[in-house]
């Protein structure tokens, strides 16, 4: 394994719009526990999301994948987060999942999760993605670059 | 590896019977953050459970294993759901865990889940999990086929 | 790979102050989800954690990295939990994150969870955290002994 060469690597962009209560047509995730007072930075918001995924940055791109999964914020000084959640591909291009977790340290440029496995054209892969922030309004809506770089491809 | 054949291979049935308030002795899982106004499908709905694991699609036969972890509702439009748990076994065939986690895409016949990790028998072990659903009495009641596949034994 | 020789082994404790409603100051952890009416051993319970790592013992030791995820209580005729987390490391000795998940078997002395993934210093590593309780105070403070021992290093 040659960390300076994925066996599979590509980009993704992904878009959440957080449900505000009279959005459901254009909500992609929802809060479902609600931040503690455990400071003043969402601690404990728990959100569920799905997804999409884009090739370019445009939000109104076909999407190319779903990511489906949750976040939460969990630091009482500053914006953090923690992530888990599926690729999930149906396309020309890939079917199945890639599954992911980790900490999205957002005060940092660019922060890396783990892939722990895939399914599919992904089956039993492993690797990392690495996120990079594009865009932030708030907490309504932000946009992820997705480094997907997988290091075991069977 | 070969994606045709698994170092190890079992199939065990999940019943997940939800908690409704008075049945406290039936029950194995439970409500823990209620579902979203997106949609009408329980997005953002989390149940944590701990359900028993039979050899055999009865309810009631022996548990070999018990799963324990949460899954939760998260698409708009249909019933999807995310999980991530562990199975523990304690049985004259298996001591040890396997932790599973990713997308169960309901509307699917099957759908692979990735096993990241195990310990004791099942030492740093790799697969996939693959869902069929037996029988769903509503949110109440419903019964997973888990046929588990592993592709790195030790 | 030697399940009696790990690549790389080391010992953290872990330090967890649940918040009170009051001590903001002092808290490392918030309960994002209420337990459940399922017993009456937190069923359900969830909380949020943003907790020191510290090498030795004492909880007012200098951090050597944080733990940041969640746990949640998932039995209802007993204490037992589950957790999903990332120890971020950034430090002299070590950069970088190790993802973890697995059942808490509160009961059991010692209990094995799976290291599913890592990044930069811990690459694409896996292992096993072997968690010990070495203090208990209620729900409101409780140390672990993460025993960390990686079997895939890159």
């Amino acid at each position: 394994m040659d960390p300076k060469k994925p066996c599979k690597r590509f980009v993704l962009y992904y878009h959440d719009i957080l449900f505000g209560g009279d959005d459901v047509a254009n909500a992609t995730s929802a809060t479902t526990a609600n931040a503690t007072r455990l400071g003043n930075t969402n601690f404990g918001m728990l959100v569920v999301f799905d997804d999409p995924m884009t090739k370019d940055q445009h939000l109104l791109s076909p999407p190319v994948a779903r990511a489906q999964g949750f976040y939460f914020y969990d630091m009482k000084t500053t914006y953090n987060a923690w992530f888990a959640y599926t690729l999930v591909f149906n396309s020309s291009d890939h079917k199945g999942t890639l599954n992911i977790m980790g900490a999205d340290m957002m005060m940092e440029k660019t922060r890396d999760l783990s892939i722990v496995g895939g399914t599919c054209d992904f089956f039993m892969a492993r690797g990392i993605a690495t996120f990079q922030t594009m865009n932030q309004e708030g907490t309504k809506y932000f946009r992820l670059k997705m480094d997907i770089k997988l290091y075991e491809c069977y």
